[in-house]
């Protein structure tokens, strides 16, 4: 293993990283670091094509030391395919879309369980613990049954119920709030305040993020180690786009993908949009968004711990942050089936809104490269089409 | 393309490989045959290692003859993963799981649909329909819009609400039945009689079978060309078992994994167990079941049209049929979700029950090697999971 220590990000304070470990003192989340020279002398993008498919390809860049302590499912390695029809009707020559679906529990988030239950395993943890706006917690309370810990998982009403059956057959326990993601994290707090359970909530551990990075590595490797112009990504807790930005920076400290930067893209809905509105303010911290509300649930964060993060990776990159409202999200949901055929996610959908939205701006160009993330399986949100009968 | 033809297992009569085919005029299925001294010449098991993670990775031995027709959303390729938590409850030593909830539309489905799709596409189709019992008609009608084509599928009211949406938001035509899959097809038989619609059913057309029989070159592939002792596959109208069948015996007319057989087992349910009745008469053919009736919705199929193919496999292999009653279905859903965490579909939990039961009869060995298909996503299955509040 290649991992050496933990770094604030804010305070510049290192950290010991074979201990468990959530926030640093000043209140950041912490980043995991390696020692990249020797990862560079240990494997090349050539030792990496005859892998397995899945995320743990990249192990020498993943935080895991006893592959004993790898609990998986087979999660990663998912397709990115052109979206021709959708991207000509949208003025848009070279559309990509990266399929989160297609992984364990069908959204991105098992990546980042895998990972960070694996690693909270390795370090002695039996219990983890988060509230979510509910992908999450499936991921965590499937990772977590694999590989035998307890888990508990706080999640509003709102959240996707499938998300909450996904829990129970994990043998999770289950803590329903009415209220936001905020509020379930108070619980969860308290929970962890009790003692004996590890805190796993969105960036209040390290590892989670590692996991989540490797769509960035993906992408670069799937494009032949390069990088598109732009990429798009769905931004309520932001840990999906500080992932692929840390990838980036890490491939390009390798040297496996040259200097060149893809302005990334957060997309958040109209009815909660704390980092569209900091990031056009200019402001490196988001205040909490009042009344959040939308059908992309899954973004559905007023104030997410990681916004110095989320923010620094789009001013770094030259990239925007653009908010779209509901109607909107769905039309375009509608529209990407009938060109394409595949149900998105919500959130999936909100970044092809995003696309032709920046198209339409001239922010985008026609020849642009442009890979949208559809962050997870639209066979978990049966409410987002109508159909006769239902 | 290595096809030469399409061949009667019945009758034996031999058809041209290049016109859009369906049944052959003595009723019975077609199956695709290709030249095998060929594909061994132009392609090893080692040349296959570097290929892509998807089902056309075995292009040598599929019916696309030109790659510009072919309609994919990257699906195949799906994980193998051990669960010897819940294998060893059941006293299995090597229980295997091979992971179908991650394709696109979160069925084992969509590999028929992205190759009859493609070869109906090359040979002229524009608009296809079939019955469904839902994942089957999910997964077409997204493959259709994928590739161009129009698409009609009629589904049972009782199928899973979220095929219905998939089928929408691909723009389908989609019809509804108060009744059974036979009651649909009579609907779809009238489409097709009005003319220029292809009969894309169930074993009706000679490629999804194509499709799904990747599953068995991905086993004895992902086993580093061996076969397990035993597969357990869910059977409705049977395709997935007649396909692994298929593959198994096409790979050793190759010479790729000796001359092992591994036993097959179709899974049927209490409720529907035609397969199972006639397997245990020692007939050929079955007799249709009355009052169809399952938890395990896409194996409720009375009266399989491949029924002579599903019980030669059977036969042919010294496997079993066995049929297990949805209260079990839904315990070992739960039993193995606490175990290793993944919400299975209950077909996939069907086998589980099917595997237990075997295994205390003594029909399994404890040290028999035992591949379980879960031929899809649990997530597409809210209703099978109780949780508070919900």
């Amino acid at each position: 293993m290649f991992l050496t220590h933990l770094a604030c990000p804010r305070c510049g304070a290192r950290h010991d990283s074979e201990a468990l470990t959530n926030l640093c003192s000043c209140g950041s989340p912490l980043l995991a670091r390696y020692d990249l020279d020797a990862v560079r002398a240990a494997v090349t993008p050539a030792a990496l094509a005859g892998r397995g498919a899945d995320l743990w390809r990249y192990r020498e860049l993943l935080p895991v030391r006893d592959d004993a302590h790898r609990v998986t499912l087979g999660e990663g390695w998912t397709p990115l395919w052109s979206a021709d029809r959708f991207g000509a009707a949208i003025g848009l020559d070279r559309l990509l879309v990266k399929d989160e679906g297609l992984v364990p529990t069908g959204s991105f988030k098992a990546r980042g369980a895998a990972v960070g239950v694996s690693r909270a395993r390795e370090l002695g943890a039996r219990h983890v613990a988060m509230p979510t706006n509910g992908n999450a917690g499936a991921a965590w309370a499937t990772y977590a049954a694999r590989g035998g810990l307890r888990s508990t998982i706080a999640m509003p009403l709102g959240a996707p119920l499938i998300t909450r059956n996904e829990v129970v057959a994990a043998g999770g326990e289950l803590i329903l709030v009415d209220g936001l993601i905020g509020d379930a994290g108070k619980l969860i707090a308290e929970v962890v305040a009790a003692g004996g359970v590890f805190d796993a909530g969105t960036l209040r551990e390290p590892y989670r993020l590692e996991g989540k990075k490797t769509m960035g590595y993906e992408i670069c490797e799937q494009l032949g180690w390069r990088v598109p112009d732009v990429i798009i990504y769905p931004t309520g807790g932001g840990v999906g786009l500080i992932g692929i930005h840390k990838a980036l920076e890490e491939l390009r400290s390798l040297g496996w993908i040259g200097d060149k930067v893809p302005r990334l893209v957060a997309v958040q809905s109209t009815g909660c949009a704390p980092v569209v509105r900091a990031f056009e303010a200019g402001e490196r911290r988001v205040t909490p968004w009042a009344d959040a509300r939308t059908v992309a649930f899954g973004i559905t964060v007023p104030a997410p711990l990681g916004d110095e993060l989320i923010l620094d990776a789009l001013y770094a990159t030259g990239g925007a942050a653009i908010a779209v409202d509901d109607a909107e999200i769905l039309a375009d949901l509608r529209a990407f089936g009938a060109a394409e055929g595949l149900l998105l996610c919500p959130e999936g959908a909100a970044c092809l809104t995003a696309a032709r939205l920046l198209r339409s701006s001239g922010w985008l160009g026609p020849s642009d490269e442009v890979v949208v993330l559809n962050t997870g399986a639209g066979i978990k949100y049966p409410e987002t089409v109508a159909s006769a009968g239902a």
